[in-house]
């Protein structure tokens, strides 16, 4: 079996996607992270969800959580301004997780030693240099547990 | 709002929960990772999806993945028997990832403040020293974004 059987569909969005959409995406489908790409479909990077939550928290109330206990609810709202008129770029850290890829043709164990060595809950696979899926851990987990 | 009223539901797996059990469980949820505890629901650790990967793949072939591609396919076979007869504490590793957590009572904010700082998926929400639930990234940014 070649990775290009397993892929699942799973949303890309470009480094100019806008944020709150992206955002919203991976909320809505219960994400843990998206896939970026550049250009025309080119693997860029992995954006994961705890990166997003990490962008809008404002950084005084990173380092020291307990100040949190003592602003207002509404501070809420503010944080989602913070994405307002942002790209996915800017939500991306200066040194952005690799995203992992293999070849279309790739064995399944190719993929998985991949995974394995990236430490990666997902990988893309590419043909022509345009990414045509994706297979997450859990994906290639039912692979293999199910046998 | 409090954390305690953002949780969702997540499977939690006992350390000494049967291995092949808890990769099932993940694969069939399509779950990044799991929750795990001890004794009685004490939070303990996360086992990412990456992580049973890793267990299952060869190291000679996680050293050098081109290998993987002269293996025979029916190597996915063995590779499930490898979780054969283990638990979840022979999955995870050494020094597994420290499980974030709040108190029912903290708001939001301060959940949002701990998984920013420790780039974490996921936050548990405990009380009296017992997890009472878990609440993933992008849930929150469900709770965000939708505002």
């Amino acid at each position: 079996m070649h990775a290009s059987e397993l892929v699942e569909e799973y949303p890309l969005v470009g480094i100019d996607t806008d944020a709150l959409e992206a955002t919203q995406t991976m909320a809505k489908l219960r994400l843990p992270g998206l896939v970026v790409t550049e250009g025309e479909g080119r693997p860029y990077a992995v954006l994961p969800a705890s990166q997003v939550v990490k962008f809008v928290v404002p950084q005084y109330i990173q380092a020291d959580p307990s100040l949190a206990a003592v602003i207002d609810e509404p501070a809420a709202d503010r944080i989602a301004a913070q994405l307002a008129g942002k790209k996915v770029r800017d939500l991306l850290p200066t040194h952005p997780a690799e995203l992992p890829t293999v070849a279309a043709d790739d064995t399944v164990l190719e993929l998985a030693a991949v995974m394995a060595r990236m430490r990666s809950p997902l990988v893309a696979v590419v043909s022509d240099d345009r990414i045509i899926g994706v297979v997450t851990a859990s994906r290639l987990l039912s692979l293999i547990s199910a046998s």
